[in-house]
């Protein structure tokens, strides 16, 4: 049985699909502009349970995930479709109401116009599929496959605060719960991401980046498809990773070391460039944690100054 | 509880979304063209059976009913993205390998690419989000709310003989049954239905429809559509309604009319226009079945000379 990595590797060799395999889709548009288009599933049960979230925030995360994609690329989000499957009681419940109304709040606040969609019943489990379109000046969207040798690895945002929200979820704290300023933060980190729209495109505007991912499935994973995608390899220092500060608060460095890498779902960006470029540029945010090497597809970490090789091992759907 | 029709009719005037109600969201593209985008949910169990179709069918369909909304704008399909959830058992039962080769297999004869999509596990049932974009003319999409008193209303294609091939299914057939011809022709119409891209796009040139929509869920209930949308009623002669040769050869007139009427997923168009002119075009397989009236939202079905009121019936989600 292949895995959903080795099934869309299959499908996408088999029918030439040179257009998929990055965060977005990139369509010819007009002279100046490329259009941008990304869809996301959300799956009750898998991506989210309705116990541990709520409407509101629920509709927010559907959204921040598919701009998360939109600003991978530099790109800027214009338009939305949104396809929900709806349980009879989860319908009967309200719900959807509180789940608009927290997609369009953080819509509005990127001036993203809801455009259509569909509505379906579904007998087990809600599902939300989550389509947004975007804009780039044509030929600047900022692929996976251009991190070259030399080149810094930077993080836009902070890693494994989404990770530890989601084990303090997994060991009983609500939402209603009483809880402190940091659990609070980490909580809202799992169930109100913000995409990293705001860097994405200063980096697009000062054309910074080499290659860009972000980071939904772990550190390790998605820079290793930067580096697949590059033919190039990477080493990272672990001392350098910035991880969430309610998250060092909360958990041992060996957590919060373990989250970042494997935890996924922070939707901080992971990009590579000119180091000093980068570093003058003082964008708000953004670490370097390590640099592009030439060792193709092999990632190092750097820890108390002994390199270990790491395998990617974030979240894998099968 | 709303219906799925009250929802999104809320959902649309609370944000505004001038956008939503047509078969596709239109886009600006570029000073020549608008962009139009559609999205349709298929729901194992609610819209298909596994049991009753095969792979290559399900993907031919997946990708028909979208382009369909296209058509029915009068637009031309260019690229896709597809999401699928996908429960254990179907994806270790290999489904998603036919599946991908009837999907393609149509795509590719209208030279439509898979540019993106998502695939997640399901935990229970497959579900399927069928995304396509799709090019018209700029300004020239055709909306539902064009048509005007005294236009000719008209159907292209032939209607109720996906609904036949539901009840043949309903009624215990299956694909490998040994069965008559009209029988297997039936059973086509419903699982491996052919969009009206050709008529859509000879009316686009010739600019003769002043409103379409695609017959996804019955005539009386699209037609409503229309009238809705256009503020204007339809008279609709009932010998006149192109039933699909082999339904007519198996089922009673009544039947025949019901399923027209009210059955779904014919995905023939229904369009108004200008009699003369359209008559005069020969569009294949095109038949006029009655005209637009003044008496705003009522659609009257004329049969054995006596007119009587028909209300929309057709397939509702909820």
């Amino acid at each position: 049985v292949l895995s959903e990595f080795e099934f869309i590797t299959k499908v996408t060799s088999k029918y030439g699909l040179d257009r998929v395999g990055d965060d977005c889709a990139i369509l010819p548009k007009n002279a100046e502009t490329d259009l941008l288009i990304t869809s996301d599933l959300l799956v009750e049960n898998l991506d989210f349970r309705l116990e541990w979230t709520e409407s509101r925030r629920l509709g927010h995360k559907s959204l921040a995930v598919s701009l998360s994609d939109i600003a991978a690329m530099g790109g800027r989000p214009t338009s939305a479709l949104l396809s929900l499957g709806v349980p009879e009681a989860v319908w009967d419940s309200g719900l959807l109401e509180g789940f608009y109304e927290g997609w369009h709040a953080l819509a509005a606040s990127f001036a993203v116009e809801l455009v259509g969609g569909d509505v379906s019943r579904s007998q087990n489990g809600m599902f939300i599929d989550s389509i947004v379109l975007g804009e780039v000046p044509r030929g600047r969207a900022i692929l996976r496959s251009g991190a070259k040798p030399g080149d810094g690895v930077f993080v836009a945002g902070a890693l494994g605060g989404a990770a530890g929200g989601l084990t303090l979820l997994e060991n009983g704290f609500k939402i209603e719960s009483e809880m402190s300023e940091n659990e609070t933060k980490l909580l809202e980190k799992q169930l109100k991401p913000m995409p990293q729209l705001h860097v994405a495109n200063l980096l697009q505007e000062q054309q910074l980046a080499t290659a860009m991912i972000d980071v939904s499935d772990g550190l390790s994973s998605d820079l290793a498809h930067i580096c697949r995608a590059s033919n190039v390899g990477a080493r990272i220092i672990a001392d350098r990773l910035p991880f969430e500060t309610a998250l060092s608060a909360l958990f041992s460095r060996e957590d919060c070391l373990e989250m970042a890498l494997n935890g996924g779902e922070d939707f901080a960006l992971v990009f590579t460039g000119d180091e000093e470029k980068i570093l003058a540029a003082y964008l708000p945010e953004v670490t370097q944690v390590g640099e592009i090497t030439a060792n193709t597809e092999i990632i190092e970490l750097i820890m108390d100054g002994v390199p270990r090789r790491i395998p990617p091992q974030g979240y894998r759907h099968f």
